[in-house]
């Protein structure tokens, strides 16, 4: 993989600022230290026939290297890791492809869910009604991920890629202090953003924002 | 992959049968020809500490084999299609993961969040009120994928389990005429579920839901 460009959008609203799904790819790339330049994308003109081509679904990342074109953050974190054993051994890659799925399918989306209804919707009557159902689900879920952590520092018995998607997962509930009532949950929330190369990620994916910030009225 | 069992449900109501994730997995066993055994849990018992040891998360399916116990769907169907050239080929398997991905991660969530507005809160205000959203939500996604479809018979250039993953997700919405409205996207979806594999896993999850059916009062 040479020539790497992730694709993110140019700019977002604050409450989606540090949550875009290219922080992911960004994270696995200064994990494994592979060099990357960055390319935006307006939210306007991700749904253009040039955009579209890149992605089908006008979603961000997209990521473009000497080796081709890849969509979809689960897919490009793990074709990086299969290069890296820092983020995938290669005896553990049953388990983190395991542990990749267990966060996108199975822990995001009530996770999501949660913050579809109050931040995207927020102070609308349906996403009132619906609010204390959606944080039973989300703890449910959470109580048992905090179980699979009992006695470990990561979800498996060492960092790899399957924690990037879990935190990054996680993340779209920080407005909420659910993942801080669960103590074990919480630290391995904070262990995964204290690394270095989250930190650099997420620099990297503020300073598109700074530059690409609509000029205030 | 010998002695391979499959845990499912061993009961659900008619309008979640047929849909139950364990159905993937049955799926591709199927169309890889490998011989597996069904096992059942009740919905009762899914939260016990024996079951919660097989599956932390207490969902279905698990697949027990002689190599271990594997959990998620989407991982799952990853392991039975790395030993089967007929659900991945070794030369698509970044574009395979790439869709399974796609299906699990951005067709699943607006499809799955329409079926529990539509089936499992029926009726309920606040569904009421939040369903024109959550139509125009899948029909933007179905739109996007039903041009992924243009001129081709399956996700890829041939069937592949990422194929096993969208069509599986796309059921969800059955319940509605919303991929009707979509004739490539409802071709491909019989073109899938014709396949004499996919008719073996329905019948082999409904066979286990008679016998275990609870006796009518």
């Amino acid at each position: 993989m040479e020539k790497i460009a992730v694709w993110g959008f140019s700019w977002v609203p604050p409450f989606a600022q540090g949550l875009v799904r290219d922080l992911r790819v960004r994270w696995a790339l200064e994990e494994a230290g592979l060099a990357y330049e960055s390319r935006w994308i307006g939210l306007e003109e991700r749904n253009s026939d040039a955009y579209r081509h890149k992605h089908p679904f006008g979603l961000v990342p997209v990521l473009e290297s000497s080796d081709g074109t890849l969509i979809e953050s689960g897919a490009i974190v793990y074709a990086i890791a299969e290069q890296c054993e820092t983020l995938m051994p290669v005896g553990l890659r049953a388990e983190a492809l395991t542990w990749m799925f267990a966060a996108l399918n199975t822990v995001e989306p009530p996770v999501w869910n949660l913050f579809v209804l109050d931040v995207l919707h927020q102070g609308e009557e349906w996403a009132k009604l619906r609010r204390a159902g959606a944080v039973d689900e989300v703890k449910a879920r959470l109580a048992a991920l905090s179980e699979c952590l009992d006695g470990r520092d990561y979800l498996l018995d060492r960092f790899t890629a399957a924690d990037i998607l879990m935190t990054t997962a996680l993340r779209f509930i920080r407005h909420t202090d659910l993942v801080a009532g669960f103590p074990r949950l919480e630290a391995y929330v904070k262990r995964c953003e204290a690394r270095p190369a989250f930190q650099a990620a997420l620099r990297n994916q503020a300073t598109g924002y700074a530059r690409n910030a609509p000029i205030a009225a």
